[in-house]
């Protein structure tokens, strides 16, 4: 196992999409192994490669290791020879079952599942740190950014207020297009699809899931609990109309998909929707397809880390500091214990939340009209802080800016609303996100 | 040692300025305390604190430890029951031995000493490595900023091309100022020494000092090799006026001292200037006090780390999350290794750099001046890529952007427009920084 006096770390890695595929050639090809080896000071050896169709083409490069190809996964698992299992199956199984069949046997895992950590993560951690063997996910969330590391070791001691990311770059690109462009969401969706940015059925992105996951793994670690997916309140992009995120910009605000993980006492508000950010929030011009985290810490203030949150070599990249963290603490005899998950934190109820509002309404273009709705917000206690309205023949839009109010109270407003007579329509709600909210 | 089952770190602690204190009272606050033993799974006692003055007043907080104040920080060094030194003196002596009698003893080490580990960091680091104990130095950069253990970490299988930081608070103040308010640099200046964010001497920040210090160990990271301070080309931002900044915000740049360190071939280009970035680039909108460090990675694509570079609680962070690290290797009985510095790169001189730039001229408003300088940028095979002229009464201001050119050939440019009749004087020389540079 001697190489140049290093021992090799043999590495099975399970699933080659994409990022295996990217991966691989990280791994195999001889200038990056050499480079690896001279720079980080391990030696690992890619010994298999389990999928599921043994004819796919995987890589346009020579050194792609087609011999490593197999079918039986649960063997490479197996295998006595094998240090450090990569899962980049994805989904829930069977991608739980041979993890947990790794750390059983004492290998390392390092996976890129967000699906399966948000869903099963402090399960397999506590496996993990009993067999004392580590399980490191940097590539699970937001692809390239350092984040799970940063939670985990650089703020370790840090009392941790807010997370919140635009960590799903499906969505950031649609609402950049549909801002910078113009275009609506279907138009917007479409462009996606073409540039390989969005997925035939684009569910998993547009309605929140993936980010609600993400969401997950963040306030875990973010406050070192036990934040389950069914606590993560979900909305989507779907309802998004390109009329408000002009009128938005407008007024000085960015439209983002935002997953937040915020501190609230005993309890914490985990929560992926549209957030509208004032334009001089550093997330706010976080464009294209681009991911960024922002977090704020009591000591450490406000960081920002930005970059490519999926694509292969991206997300490969990603895995492979994990895989040398891994295979140093393997040569070293240690291990990187998981996070203490101390406490499970108590989910604040969405409808306890206090948000300021923005809300468009489609309305009769006719005198009185402005009072009655005012006063339906007033009769909820929801404080109007400004108000614009512009003319559409014989109709006209009304755009409000509300003062801090309970989403209750906004919910009843909005039903109020819908009674009304002179409502034709409720377009956009979107939650102003700033820097007043959190525990401080 | 025991504590709950649990070894207790104790903590030397070396100099107690701003950091020092806000560090102390980290660690000594009560609840503070709990939390770090709950959420990072380490139990650490502060046991003494060196300062040269016992009488200075260090802190407000009723729990600030007066009673571990001493001046004898050689005897906390030689301390049989101290495990970890955190060196918070800053300059080179004494605090260059004590880290050294630290580590030969076998004590772990916490530094935020640029100046020192620019000088001797590789000395330390190998001291560090052949005693087996880890040597930390997350806030010796940009502060709060995780910009050490990502390239350490994250980063360590990655290819970099290029680190590009705004790394030094005070210049990034002085210039956010003369450009949003159009202050002359004098008064900026002023401003900043006000509000507390530039010293009396402002001369280590705003000459450039502290960024190339800084510039010095990212480069030796983000390369794995022995970047010496000499080896860094350093520009302050004193020669910038306002109305440079004003022509460049007009097109459509942001003018940033910034931290670069760039592979070339087998050499690196590593130095500190002022440098016009596109708008559109994530470093433009890095304002006021703020720190950012931008990476480029072949796999990783960009990824930048944002937050605060300076101020005692934000610097104390980042030493906590350092200690917490070294704690945890301490208790596993293991260490991190440091880079292996595998390469001395060679330091691409200044003269052979390429870059686009900008250039301002004071010329007399004449017929057939523009011709005339035209000529002599021909003639030194500068070329030009736009040109701007405004009036001045009897004067005109030319303003040029030129393609990318040697350094040496736009030298040779300006001596020959200096020698010029109709030019009255040379204004501001900016480098042009974008996506086109560095080996890809």
């Amino acid at each position: 196992m001697a190489k140049g006096g290093r021992k090799t770390i043999r590495i099975g890695l399970l699933g080659c999409g994409n990022v295996g595929a990217a991966l691989s050639s990280l791994l195999t090809d001889p200038v990056g192994q050499a480079t690896l080896i001279e720079r980080a000071g391990v030696s690992v050896e890619l010994v298999a490669i389990g999928v599921n169709d043994l004819t796919k083409r995987r890589s346009d490069q020579s050194w792609f290791p087609s011999h490593l190809l197999t079918k039986d996964l649960v063997g490479i698992v197996a295998r006595e020879d094998v240090d450090v299992i990569v899962e980049l199956l994805g989904g829930i199984e069977p991608a739980g079952s041979l993890i947990t069949a790794a750390l059983e046997s004492g290998k390392a895992v390092v996976s890129a599942n967000k699906a399966l950590l948000a869903e099963r993560g402090v399960t397999l951690e506590r496996l993990a740190e009993s067999k004392a063997v580590d399980l490191a996910y940097e590539a699970a969330v937001a692809g390239a950014i350092p984040i799970i590391r940063t939670l985990r070791e650089s703020l370790a001691g840090e009392e941790i207020y807010r997370v919140m990311g635009i960590v799903n770059g499906t969505t950031n690109f649609i609402l950049s297009k549909m801002t910078a462009e113009g275009l609506a969401y279907d138009d917007a969706i479409e462009q996606a699809q073409r540039l390989g940015y969005a997925e035939h059925d684009p569910s998993a992105d547009v309605e929140g899931y993936d980010a609600a996951a993400k969401a997950a793994i963040l306030a875990g670690l973010a406050f070192d609990a036990t934040i389950g997916l069914e606590q993560v309140h979900c909305e989507g992009i779907t309802k998004l109309r390109s009329i408000d995120l002009a009128y938005a910009s407008k007024m000085g605000y960015s439209v983002k998909l935002l997953a937040i993980a915020e501190r609230r006492g005993d309890g914490a508000s985990v929560r992926v929707h549209p957030a509208m950010l004032p334009l001089s929030h550093p997330l706010a011009s976080v464009d294209e397809a681009m991911n960024a985290v922002f977090v704020e810490g009591a000591a450490s203030g406000p960081i920002m880390l930005y970059g490519q949150g999926a694509g292969g070599m991206a997300t490969a990249s990603a895995v492979l500091g994990d895989l040398i963290d891994v295979a140093r603490n393997q040569v070293a005899g240690t291990f990187r214990a998981p996070p203490r998950r101390h406490a499970s934190l108590a989910a604040i109820s969405m409808t306890d939340l206090v948000s300021e509002f923005y809300l468009s309404l489609d309305v009769a273009d006719e005198p009185g009209v402005l009072a009655k709705v005012a006063d339906v917000f007033g009769s909820h206690g929801v404080s109007i802080r400004s108000m614009e309205q512009s003319g559409l023949g014989d109709e006209a839009r009304l755009v409000f800016l509300t003062h801090a109010a309970l989403e209750r109270d906004v919910a009843a407003t909005m039903e109020a609303l819908n009674g009304l007579r002179e409502v034709d329509a409720i377009g956009g709600v979107i939650r102003v996100v700033g820097d007043e909210q959190g525990d401080r």
